[in-house]
């Protein structure tokens, strides 16, 4: 069963509105145009469509002859021409584009249920708010309540620092965790689409996103390989000690938990005075971006990241044959039992 | 025009046999199959065939029941059946196959020259030894003739450092900086194939890599909007004043350098004792991995990530139809001409 | 330019309506909900919605138990669950579904106007009634002004045979052929991807269609090598003298008119009885399928045989880079004077 | 398990050699360089090598500058240049690339015997020469011990023509038939990609076919929708009564029997005289085709299209999740069992 409440409830997640992120107005309600039948998919695409209510394009009237910093405004004129340039917000390149993404996302989480899988993230860097260790799952889940997207006994530090840049017309950048709790063994296919290949495909698709990392990432050069030995025992199939790896080795998932990380860069629409070219005549002018917007777009995009990972991974579980092509009324009700304590937890 | 020389070029700054990576004696003489006639390509696929002189596997049979940590060994035994594995050094996941895409590579690298476009890598990070700044192309080209693959007048810290991993049976993991010179402006298709989402996928494909980013990547976290605004300017199309965003904006080049950033885990492959699993019984059991293995997999790896970085943008070139279908005359003669001088730097 | 009157103008050629069709009152009404901005395409994504207002639900209570032979019905039910069927009218196995073909084909169809290349199709047979040789292209493109879509002075007798199985309540099947007139040359892409294989697998991907064929065909049985030779003569470029490869040679567009065929089965939709079986039983019943069905499916197909041509062409004209990432002026101002001149043909 | 003899019983009849095929001697021995282990396939892509000892370029002096009538001649020059057109017999247009299509059919061949399926094909009319109605499976799978391709009690008439044929340094075209026996149901992915879409398209890749069709096909014109109405009946699930549809219905396999057919064009390289142009000077000249030729490449045409039918099969299979990622003991074992009878039977 899929409806447009199951729908709604991811995409609340990713909803602006709140004085942390975007204060825009998107009410985000999904509407299924085809694909269902009394509420069951029929193999049909699923069609949603959810509209903006909120727009105004009124903020965008100085853009259309300066293109923003930091911004795909240049790079579409060059690409498309001016003529076919859509400035009033940046069209397919507004991060408005990825609500489609969590509203498939919140189909693909329901769907992950099958096999008892959860994604869910939560802000691990921004500027000097920092969490250290990677947290428990069920902390990492209830950061979706939490006003900044991160652990809720420490939200108020990043709180603080969200509340300043919004007074300064400034922004920052940030780097969100993710983990997958209880994946399947066997997902990714040598050579070139390994599960870790097509996670950051699919990460490295969302705007605003400049890294990814999964295990130990970054960090590797800092170690000597005796230091991150991982010891294999056999506990009803191989496990690993200490995770070190991330979830994945070869290419391949190996059913410890999958931790990834992601760098958004700071939001480029800030209020602070900006150096760009007239498109009239060519010539230096300056751009202050009024609008109402993030100042830190990876709070609102760790759902599109969770959602993201979701749907890679769906995509790896048809072709390991994990999703059969049509489930049983048992694997049925397992999904709505599972999706409905999840709805719940964190309350 | 393609040869094996050209091939082999390239080929040669991947291979091992020096103490400061594998002492493996890998000839790795290509040899072109199919898909040329005269020198030319026929429009056909090209078939070559490397093979692997100096395969040892009598360095293998202690692997046969006891899966090696931090290889893929476990999740083929698990996805495939270890009926089905081949343990002589991990087949398909083995490093061996990156000398396909280096030979690929190869082919991409000439044809870029079409339009002046150029890519190197080097060692920016490994342990303690580290680059800071992002050096100037040529002295990154030249690193290729780097035994330890990094900047030339740099390179002895690195050289002893390794030398001490050898010496102590262990390794260390690498950051590898790659700048693509003069890329042309447009390449990049929104939605899901941004160029950094392509670019991405390719070098996490990659044997050993575990994270990507390009611009300010993961230090994004660090900066305010105001602190990397960067400004646009007009000079026969839209410039960057600093290139803050690693020539890619909304996933489309912007005609500025792509600089991106590649990490590699230590080598697995170590010569200190690690815990494992004997198949036969399903009890712990230790392992010291016996081999002829690179003390930071990083060093070879660099020639690796410059080509995946060069198949990939060939392919969105083709996307964006600046290659035709057949080149010119003039346009061969360009291509031989920049090639031979490419080949020449350095020496 | 792309706007909704242009889509409106093709969907005319495939609305249902008429005594010799289905009398559906379909109004195809297309919205452009996104993907264009002041009429020009931003290079995103075109989303059409096309409403159907004519939708009689009641005629579909009878099937809900009983699969309706000749239908993929079955198929369905097998495949995706009888509880995830769509019963009212076959869902996206409705022939309704190929309204959204002939509106991208519409598309299609402009664009290829930048090389003055145009499709046609008409009924070639259906039943005794035959067009013998291939016509003229002009006779073909006015066949579209025709109540069964054929030669026009040849239409009476087409028109009698319709009207006879319509009162009977029975069907017919049909040939369509497809002429595509001045298409490039070198389209097509060796070895799987061949020109004859995407046109064949685009048109095959049609309800109701059995059969691809171009130039002999299915009567190249009937003839000797030596009578078919075609003479290779040079006339700025290799000309052929008879056409009777049909357009194609080792899958590539020799630049001679395409000339395709499509088989139609007959509708399985009949008034007749017909044998099936009760799903709730599983017991054998009886069913005559009350509705508003085409008696020759092939008639309303032709246009949907067109689309689907054109979409293919331009797919390969992408691959081939004939159609540039941005259109100029002076391209866009022949495409629009081509198309006033192939709307007003035949009035 | 899969191992060279397993490949080279099915290249067997494929191979010319005989006064009714080419006269060529290829010997066809493949060589598996890579993808297996002890016997077993790794999950690696398999890479075999077959060598033609039998090339005579000697044969290929004359077309350097004629390109001949019916070939890929023309269109390879036009679309990759003269300069890089490989004119010794065609390079990937010629029909010795179909070897690597049988090679691999095998495999699938074997694969599918999983589920007890079968595929095999004959020549069902040739010039005067015609198979009437489609026969059992088992005389069209004693076909492939024919000289000519085609049913034994009624291969002499079609030796006859052929012989004749040879005499006259003609060809003459095929229409081949194909069945596949005890397919699986619920195969084939609507909208795009219908099994009978991606059938059409795999045989339509093949060279020298110009058509497909299957169920009634082209012959669907001659009959009402009253005269092919087929009774659905439940026996253990849906069951048609006379397979008129061919074994598919909406794009997906009913789990009938797939009877479907391909139309081969006449032998186009005949020694008889045709016009041609030279390339040195653009005029007007002749040519006969030297070469050890195929009087009808239909005949030999029919291990191609079994094998294109029985991959698009096994993709079809891995879509619907039927062929699992290792196969048990025990399925390995049905496999060989089931090939061996395959293999012995009609001897």
């Amino acid at each position: 069963m899929i409806n447009e409440d199951d729908i709604f409830f991811e995409l609340k997640f990713r909803r602006p509105g709140s004085i942390y992120t975007s204060t825009r107005k998107e009410e985000d309600i999904p509407i299924i145009l085809s694909g269902t039948f009394n509420g069951r998919t029929t193999g049909m695409p699923l069609s949603i469509i959810i509209e903006n209510k909120d727009a105004k394009p009124i903020h965008y009237e100085e853009i259309k002859y300066k293109p923003r910093p930091g911004h795909a405004d240049i790079t579409y004129i060059e690409k498309y021409g001016y003529e076919n340039w859509d400035y009033r917000g940046g069209g397919r390149s507004s991060g408005r584009e990825t609500v489609s993404r969590v509203a498939a996302g919140a189909i693909a989480k329901k769907l992950l249920l099958l096999t008892n899988t959860m994604i869910s993230g939560y802000i691990k860097k921004a500027g000097d708010f920092q969490i250290e260790n990677t947290p428990e799952f069920n902390e990492v889940l209830c950061s979706r309540n939490s006003p900044v997207r991160t652990i809720r006994n420490k939200e108020e530090d990043l709180m603080k620092l969200i509340e300043s840049l919004r007074k300064e017309g400034d922004s920052i950048g940030g780097i969100v965790e993710v983990i997958v709790k209880n994946p399947p063994k066997s997902l990714g296919e040598p050579v070139f689409d390994k599960l870790k290949a097509d996670l950051a495909k699919s990460v490295l698709s969302i705007p605003g996103v400049v890294g990814f990392e999964y295990g130990m990432g970054f960090d590797s050069y800092k170690y000597k390989g005796s230091e991150v030995i991982d010891e294999i025992y056999y506990d009803e199939g191989f496990r690993l000690r200490k995770n070190i790896s991330g979830g994945i080795l070869g290419g391949i998932s190996t059913g410890e938990d999958i931790i990834l990380r992601v760098a958004f860069k700071p939001t480029s629409s800030i209020a602070k005075e900006q150096k760009t070219v007239d498109l009239r005549d060519l010539k230096p002018t300056t751009l202050s971006v009024i609008g109402r917007h993030d100042p830190c777009i990876a709070i609102r995009g760790v759902s599109v990241v969770e959602s993201m990972v979701a749907i890679t991974l769906i995509d790896h579980y048809m072709l390991s044959g994990i999703i059969p092509r049509k489930l049983s009324e048992e694997q049925s009700n397992i999904i709505e039992k599972r999706w409905l304590e999840y709805k719940q937890k964190c309350t």
